[in-house]
C-alpha cells in the first residue's frame, strides 16, 4: 500500500513486510498448515505411528519451526501494530501451546496441539470474514443469552432439591442437574429422565414441559435475534437498490428544474425592472 | 424527574423514591440479588451445608430481610402507583414464597425459594426489556397455539382408545398419552414408541407420521408467525433509512420549487397586469 | 348484511340465516363442541366411564343431535351454497363419523369420533383464517415435497437392498425402510441404527451421513420456501408505510407544480401573442 | 421455437429434437420413469419377485431400452450441445449404471440402479427449478461449511487422543471419532455418549458442551445465510412493487415539468429578446 519512491531507501522491515504479504508466501503458509494438519491427525493412528511415526514427528518439527519463524517475522516487521490485531495473538497463543512441556497434569495440552489447524482460519482472508461475522453477532445476544443461563441456573437448584434424592445419577448435585438440563434443553432423551422421575413423583411432568416450553421459546428468540440482525446487515435488495437509483435520477432531475426555475426568476426580475417598475 | 425547587419542601416519599431508583442502591440490590442466589445453589450441596450451612442460613436471612425492606420501601415511596407495575407484584410474590411456613404438602415451596433469583431479571433493565418482548410476542401467537393445543388432545384421546391396552405404559389414560404425544412432537424417541406399537397394529405408522408431520408443520407455522411479527417490530434497516432519508431531501426541494413556481405566477400577474389587461 | 325492508317478506330462510350467524348461536355452538370434546376425553377413563357412563353418553347424544340440527339448518338456509364451503363439508363428514356403525373392522371409526373437536377450529373465525393460512402454503411447497418424497423412495430401496440381511427389523421391506428412513430424517436415535449396520459394512457411514445432510438440506429448503412465502404475504413494514406516505405526498405536490407550469405556459402564450407576435 | 419455413428443408436433427421436445413425448418419459421406480421398489419385495419376478425384469429391459433410445435421440439431435447441459450427463450417467456388470465388489451397484428414479427430477422441468436452485445455494456456504469441517475435524483429533482410551467404541481412531462427533452434533444421543466418558474423566463436559454449542452456532450461522441468500433472490415484495410504480410515475410527471420549464425559458428568451435587449 505504500509505495516506496526510492528502491535504496525501502527499510528491512517494510520489505519483510511485502514478502510476509505476497501472495506466494501467504500460500505456502497455507500449505504447511494443512499438512501440518493432517499430519495431526495421522499422529491418533497407533497403526500410522508405527510405520511412519519418526517422519510425522519430523514435519511436525518443521511445521512448528516454519510457523514461529513466520510469527517472528511478522512481530519485527509490525512491531507494535502486531499486537493491535488479535488474529496475531491467536496465531501466537496457538502456536506457543506445542512448545510448552505437556507432563503431568498438562498433558491435555498435548491434545490440544490440533488448535494449529484453526490458524487456516486466520490465514484464509474469508474464512476470516465468516468468524469476525459470528464473533460480532454474539455481543447483540448477550441479555438472551443471560437470562438462558439464568433459567437453567434456577431449574437445576429446583431440580437438585426435588429430584436429587429420587433420579441421584442425574440430579444429585447442582453441576449434575446443570448437564441434566443442558440436555434435556438440547431434546435429547429428555422422555426418559421425565419418565424415570415421574414413576415415584408424578407431578414432575409441570416441571419438565414448563422447563422444555420456556427454554425451548428463549433458545428461539435468541435464534430470532441473530436472524434479524443478519437481516440488518445484509445488503440492500436487488429491489431497494432499483429504487435508491431510481431515486437518485430523480433527485438530479428535480435540482436542474429547481435551477432552471432560478434562471426563469432571474430573467423575470430583468424583464419586470426593465420593462416597467410600477409595482 | 421531578425537580424540587425548595430542598424543605421535598417530601419524605420522593426522598425514598430518590434513593431506591439511585445508582447506588440498584447496584447494590443486584450484588444482593447474586449473592443470595449464589447460596442458594451452595445449599443444595450437603457437603459444603455441613461445612457452612450457618453461614449460608445468614446470608438468606439477610437477603430475605433487604429484599423485604426494599419492596416496603418502594410500596411507601409509590403507594397505588406500587401496584400498576407488574414488575412489583412479580418481585413481592417472588420474596413472599420464602416467608410462607413449608412444610407437609408445602414442601415444594421450599424449592421454589430459587425462584428469588429471576428478581435479577426485574432489577436489569435490558434483561426487562428482553423479557417484555417475550411476552409481547405471546398474543399473535394465540390462534396457532390454540390449534396445536387442540391436535394435541385430539390425537391423544384417539391414541388412548386405539394403543391403550397395546403400550399401556405409554398411552393408559389421557394424561400419560398427552406426555407421550408432547414428547413424540418434540422428536424425542418416537421411533421406539411407534415401533413397540406397530409390533401389535402394524398400520400406526399411519397415525404416527400423521401426527409428526401435522405437528411439525402447525409449530413451524408458529416459528414463523414469531420471525415474521419480530421483522416488521425490527427498525428499518440501512439501505431504507438512506431511501427515508433521500426522499425527505427530495421533498424539500419540491417545496422549494412550488415556492418559486408561486412566485413567478404572482410577478406573472402583476406584469401581466401592469403591461396590458387585454384579455 | 341484507336489510329486510318489511318484516312480513322476510322469507323462512333467511330468518333461519340470521339465527345461525347470531352471535349467540354461535357461542351456544362453542360451548357444546368444547363440552362435548371433553366429555368424549373423559370417556377415555375407565374410572370415570364406570361412576358417570350413562351421563357421558347422555351429553355426547345430545351435542351430536344438535350438531346434526345446526347442519340441517344450514343446509335449509343456505341450500345449494351450503356445499360450496368447504368448511361445510368438513363438519358434515366429521359429525357423520359418529352415526356410522362403528363394529368390526370399522372399530377404528369410534376413536375417530374425537375429530368432531376440530368443529372448534370451523366454528371459530380466528382459528379458520389460521388454518387458511396454513393450508394456502402447502400448494407452493409442493416441488419439494416432491423431490424429498423422492429421495426417501431412492433411499428406502437403495437401504433396503444393501442392508435387508443384516438389520431384518429395520431394512426387511420397502416399508419398513421408508419408516427407518423417515425416522432417521428427523434426526431420532439415526446414530445406533448406523452403527449396526456398521459393524458389518463398515462403509454404511457413507450412505447414512449422505442421506442426512441431503434430507436435512432438502427440508431446510423447503422451510424456507414457506418463510420467504409469509414474509412476502406479510403486510408492509413500519418503514415501507412511512415510505409510501411520502411518496404519495410527494407524488400531490408534483401534480400541483405541473398544474402551475400549465397556468405560466398559457399566461405566457397568451401575453406573448398580445405582446407582439414578431415570431 | 424455430419457425421452419419450408417443410423440406427442415433437416432431420431438428425434427428429432422437435418430436424430444413435444408434449405427449415428454408427458410419455415421465410415465415409463414413474412405472420403472415403481417396479424396482417392486423388485425389493421377496414375495412380490417370485409372483412377478420374470414380468418386473421385462419391465425393467423396456424401460431402460427406452431411456437409452432417449438419450441417443438427443445425442443425434443436439450434438455438442449434447454435453454443454448438464442434466444430460445426469440422465446418462444414471441410466449407464444399469449396462454396468453388477458383479463382485461392483454388486453395490445394483443396488444403486434405482438411481434411475432421479431421471423424474430432469424431466419435470419445475422440479429441475427446485434443484437447480438448491445447488445455486451451495457455493455461497462455502466458508461456513468449511469452517464447520474444520470444527469437526479438530473436535475429532482431540476426542480420539482424550477419550480413545476410555470409550474406544465411539473414539477409538479419527474416523469413528468423526462419525461420532457428526452424530453429536445433530443432537443424537449424545448426553450417553458424555456420561459414559465422564465417569472416568468428569471434566468431559466441558468438551462436549463447547462443541455443542460451537458446532449448533456456526450451523445456525450456515442457515441464516442460506435464508438471507434465498431473500435478497426472492422477488419484490407487493409493498415494494408498488413503490416502484409510484416512483416510476413520479419520475415520469418530473420529465414532463421538466420540458415544460424549457419551453418556458425557450419563450422568456425569445420575448425577452424580441421587446428588449437592454440587459
Amino acid at each position: 500500500l505504500i509505495q516506496p519512491r526510492e528502491r535504496k531507501q525501502v527499510p528491512a522491515q517494510q520489505r519483510v513486510r511485502d514478502i510476509l504479504d505476497s501472495r506466494l508466501v501467504q500460500r505456502a503458509i497455507i500449505v504447511v498448515i494443512v499438512i501440518n494438519s493432517v499430519t495431526m491427525g495421522c499422529e491418533t493412528s497407533t497403526a500410522l505411528m508405527a510405520q511412519t511415526g519418526s517422519l510425522l514427528h519430523v514435519i511436525d518439527r518443521i511445521a512448528l519451526v516454519l510457523f514461529s519463524a513466520e510469527i517472528a517475522a511478522r512481530l519485527y516487521a509490525y512491531r507494535g501494530a502486531f499486537f493491535a490485531d488479535p488474529w496475531n495473538w491467536f496465531d501466537t497463543i496457538v502456536v506457543a501451546v506445542a512448545v510448552v512441556p505437556a507432563t503431568g497434569p498438562a498433558s491435555v495440552l498435548r491434545a490440544l496441539r490440533i488448535l494449529r489447524a484453526l490458524r487456516l482460519v486466520s490465514a484464509i482472508p474469508s474464512m476470516r470474514r465468516v468468524v469476525g461475522a459470528l464473533l460480532a453477532a454474539v455481543p447483540g445476544m448477550g441479555s438472551i443469552i443471560g437470562l438462558l443461563t439464568l433459567m437453567i441456573y434456577i431449574a437445576a437448584v429446583i431440580a437438585t432439591r426435588l429430584f436429587g434424592d429420587i433420579l441421584p445419577e442425574r440430579f444429585a448435585d447442582l453441576p449434575s442437574s446443570l448437564f441434566t438440563l443442558f440436555q434435556i434443553m438440547t431434546g435429547d432423551d429428555w422422555g426418559n429422565v421425565a419418565q424415570e422421575v415421574m414413576q415415584q413423583k408424578p407431578w414432575a411432568w409441570v416441571f419438565f414441559i414448563a422447563y422444555i416450553l420456556m427454554s425451548t421459546f428463549v433458545a428461539l428468540n435468541l435464534f430470532i435475534a441473530v436472524v434479524v440482525n443478519a437481516m440488518d446487515d445484509a445488503e440492500a435488495s436487488p429491489a431497494e437498490t432499483r429504487m435508491q437509483a431510481e431515486l437518485e435520477a430523480m433527485h438530479t432531475e428535480l435540482a436542474t428544474v429547481n435551477a432552471k426555475l432560478d434562471q426563469l426568476l432571474v430573467r423575470e426580475h430583468t424583464s419586470a425592472s426593465s420593462s416597467g417598475d410600477d409595482w
